[in-house]
């Protein structure tokens, strides 16, 4: 017997891996969690019947989402994520000899506990702790309602604007990003596909490039995600991630982002510049 | 009735696109060739059941393989194009002024029948000829046994290395092109997937780098294709295609490739680098 598990990707395209052994289903207070063993991801977590992430794929989607904002900030000290319940971006943030303390603010508990079963390589900082590392199981838009003058850098490792994720897309919460942030700190957003949600991405810019200064957006390539681009948006009070100088940056032992990448992934096809004009 | 026309990309993985209509199926002395209109990539090509090209992302491919060595070459005057029946690497190539001669040898006529026919936005070089360019309908292997010095710049845009395309990735077409080359011309190939072809890719660059004095290989991001990152490798006998400087690039209309493109698609992800050591 062959078992394919399908995820539509828009309303007339489909993405099919089969699979080896479905290892979890569930329902939690927010949504559906599912982790499947597939033959050509490996393990892979799907929340509301979207892939989220996968052991064959993880590192592009967390060291890019991780790496290239805390190289944007020269001396990022103290970082909040929103999301990241696998905690694959706070495995990389931690790794940044400078930070002193990472607060996490996930509102799925259920997911953290799940990942830490099927996914540990992801979920190495939850399962192992870390001594900078602090989680809260918690509303993302309630905490940094609260928040003010404090994080150095926000990294909002959420999933897509549909469910639990939907108030992470709009300017109020930008807004409160701004002021959660110190006078030189910045942002970072995961924001879909260039390809497939361009209405959706233009707004998403538009609402960041009216509260903050500076605004870019980057690209990885995630074969798991809907045409294998995605996209990442920063919003800074200061540094600007064009003018980073790459060359002082300090080796890191990584496996898709490196020093190249952390300014070349800036580059944006020209349909992309168009969508933000 | 819903059709759904489904791609194996692996063994294991697959991509569906939803079907408006099936405009066209046949099989020529050399393949199947099918057209499909999908409401997500729009008209669609594809050859022996792998997609080759789509109205939606089409523009990305073609720019790409034809700009990206184009510009690296500074005075490319006499240009060749093996496969391409589609014809759209023939449209780009024949916008750079100073070229004097396009010629083109696909193997496969009715390919460019099927194409003139069902995808004209990107055959219009063969539909409304050019007095540039020059098709013969031939096998690309023989023609390059026969070439010498001749060529300033060759794009090898060819499917897939089973079927037709198979002789157009050895070592011994290599050292054929590099003969067919001037003294200072470079030739580019499609090489496949990063992710989901990487004994190929790896293969075919040491293949590349034995014949070559200067091998790179660039990205491209392509929803239609596996993974949704496209590699292209350049064997350049002079040209450097890092050592461009971009600043002095002529202005082109496109959709995808822009000035910035042109050096950071060859700004490559850790674990692609790592394949070529």
């Amino acid at each position: 017997m062959e078992l394919w598990y399908s995820e539509f990707q828009t309303k007339d395209l489909s993405l099919s891996a089969r699979v080896k052994e479905t290892l979890y289903v569930g329902k939690s207070d927010f949504q559906e969690i599912a982790v499947l063993d597939t033959f050509e991801f490996g393990r892979m977590l799907a929340l509301d019947g979207v892939f989220q992430t996968s052991i064959f794929d993880e590192f592009i989607y967390h060291e890019m989402i991780a790496h290239v904002p805390m190289f944007v900030h020269p001396n990022p000290r103290n970082v909040l994520i929103i999301g990241g319940g696998d905690g694959g971006t706070a495995r990389e943030v931690v790794r940044h000899p400078g930070v002193e303390r990472v607060e996490m603010v996930e509102i799925d508990g259920a997911v953290v506990d799940v990942c830490k079963k099927f996914l540990p390589e992801i979920s190495t900082v939850l399962i192992n702790g870390h001594d900078k590392f602090h989680l809260k199981i918690g509303d993302g838009i309630d905490h940094m309602a609260q928040a003010e003058d404090n994080y150095d850098v926000i990294i909002v490792d959420c999933s897509d604007p549909i469910g639990p994720g939907e108030g992470l897309f709009t300017s109020k919460f930008y807004a409160d990003c701004y002021r959660a942030l110190k006078a030189d700190g910045l942002f970072v957003q995961q924001t879909e596909s260039p390809f497939y949600h361009q209405s959706l991405l233009k707004r998403l810019r538009k609402d960041i490039e009216n509260i903050f200064p500076i605004t870019r957006t980057y690209l990885a390539q995630i074969p798991l995600y809907p045409g294998g681009t995605h996209c990442f948006t920063v919003g800074s009070k200061k540094y600007d991630p064009l003018a980073v100088d790459t060359a002082t940056l300090p080796d890191l032992k990584t496996r898709y982002w490196n020093k190249e990448l952390q300014k070349s992934a800036f580059a944006l096809p020209t349909f992309v510049q168009e969508l933000f004009k």
